[in-house]
């Protein structure tokens, strides 16, 4: 996530700087399990996609969570180090998965290495996940991270089948984006306020504030992709359209589509049969029928419901800057 | 794991036949587990993938532990399917890593579906292998599995670079078989006994066991590759060769090389040149140092260990049984 374009510290780096030690050993404790007494590959690979995994704001939202509820022992490290552990294979995975060369402006793993080894280290990091949430010692916890990845890993099934099909709706899409983002949003805050022994009112309120922050945070990065409810474009712009993804811009336009325009969609997205200007057509369709604004009303939504989640939770300046992080999230889709 | 030439009922049937009951719940389990409420797609690739799994021998071993011990609960059979969902999810990875396009003659699911189907469908049962052993409640097991999870993908990363490599020797070789084979043989035996409420001395017996049973397993696996002590060529012989893996027939004919051998090997292994009449060649140089008895005499140092590791542990009909097995194992060497 980049930072405002004003310069102002926003509100990932009040966090940041707030956790910062929490932080620094979140970061030892990635570097100390992601060694490998016998396959130095495994760092190797680790390491570089962690560099490209941006401001880790998964880890944080665990190290917010149990924090802001007074939490003051070590296992929120080892918890959130789980969660970027998580999400590192899954990255991995993915981009065997959409053969993928770049991410975030960086050759991918499976470019750098090759495919092998991404599902591997992929393999291995999740089962370090795995060890690293046993020794942390509580069923409770083991049980919502095992739910959060069951969840992730059918989500991605579905998007398997979701792409490239007219017929994925609004419906489906959402469950995508639960098992591709919110799921473990989801269990990062919820682990934070278990860890911190919260009651279960209090559980249940940072379960639905890091699941809907997780859902807007995946509707505007597809908004993004299409350059924003403004148009900007961007180098990257019109990726998921390449990709013939099914995201929430597309979905919407198709489901206001008239004979024309949906022989066109159908084209695109389900022959795959594209040319020059197709792109700039399919955000011509976008704007007329005003997905892109609806899209960004669907975000402004869930950033609504994240914010009203922790209306009744216990006080705490790390509480006003979590609220500030989904208001942070959802301007970028200006 | 083929049956007897002779038509015998060999003791993996026999094994079958005393746990058909807990066989038949390891199945519903698996079956039920298996199912996405979004993904159509993990079933069809799960079950294509079980049918080729043969005789689920993991889940048994767990099954068979845990019986031998007294055991009469029902935690038994989710540990059991927990182990073939983990072994499954490694088969389905290993397959997209090596680019197989058969498994037991069947085509692989990477060639029916393709390699994402069998990557995200592999993290879907590492998932779901998870929750089942949370839901076991054992902190103890879960250790054990997640540092089984761990052995594993590590062995497999290590496999990466150890193949195609004259510098990869016999230790190395272990490791690698080690996480390929032998962990997930250990654990299973080990939560068996685990969950069976055995004593400390006992359960690490089983896990010795099932170890021992997990390295001579893949030992007579490699072997077999090459026809087996008596060089029979089947239609599957060499395939190791051709994809210049490092097993240990091949490990132990290279330190045994003079100059002129080691650059064959160095041609076939390391460069990949190959070219007709180099498995031949191979074979001959093998018989020549002796390599395939000398692997089968490994093979059988193994099995020796396993059988001893169960001299004192409770007597009862099932370990018999399970000595049987090691027998039947290494016996498919000569």
């Amino acid at each position: 996530m980049a930072d405002g374009a004003n310069g102002a510290v926003g509100p990932v780096d009040a966090l940041l700087a707030e956790l910062s030690d929490d932080m620094a050993a979140v970061g030892d404790t990635i570097r100390t399990r992601m060694a490998s007494e016998h396959a130095p590959r495994i760092p190797e690979v680790t390491a570089h996609q962690l560099e490209a995994g941006g401001k880790r704001l998964r880890p944080l939202l665990t190290l917010a969570s149990a924090r802001a509820l007074g939490y003051d022992g070590d296992d929120h490290v080892k918890l959130a180090a789980t969660v970027e552990f998580i999400h590192t294979a899954t990255l991995l995975h993915d981009d065997v998965v959409d053969e993928s060369e770049k991410r975030r402006g960086r050759p991918t793993a499976n470019l750098l290495w090759d495919n092998s080894s991404s599902v591997l280290v992929g393999d291995y990091l999740f089962a370090r996940s795995f060890q690293l949430m046993v020794e942390c010692g509580s069923l409770r916890i083991l049980d919502i991270l095992s739910n959060a990845a069951a969840v992730i890993a059918d989500g991605e099934v579905l998007q398997l089948s979701a792409a490239q099909s007219l017929r994925t709706d609004e419906a489906i899409y959402r469950k995508v984006i639960e098992g591709k983002t919110a799921a473990l949003f989801a269990a990062a805050t919820e682990v934070g306020a278990v860890v911190a022994g919260a009651e279960d009112s209090v559980v249940e309120a940072y379960r639905r504030y890091g699941d809907a922050l997780g859902v807007a945070f995946q509707i505007v990065d597809d908004l993004l992709d299409y350059g924003g409810v403004g148009q900007t474009l961007g180098k990257n712009t019109g990726d998921d359209f390449r990709e013939r993804k099914m995201t929430l811009p597309v979905i919407l336009a198709v489901a206001e589509a008239d004979d024309t325009e949906r022989a066109f969609w159908s084209r695109v997205i389900e022959t795959g049969n594209q040319r020059d200007g197709d792109l700039a057509h399919a955000m011509g369709l976008m704007a007329k029928h005003n997905t892109l604004s609806a899209t960004r009303d669907a975000a402004l939504a869930e950033a609504k419901a994240a914010k009203a989640a922790l209306d009744g939770v216990p006080k705490a300046p790390l509480v006003t800057h979590l609220k500030a992080l989904v208001e942070f999230v959802v301007a970028r889709a200006h």
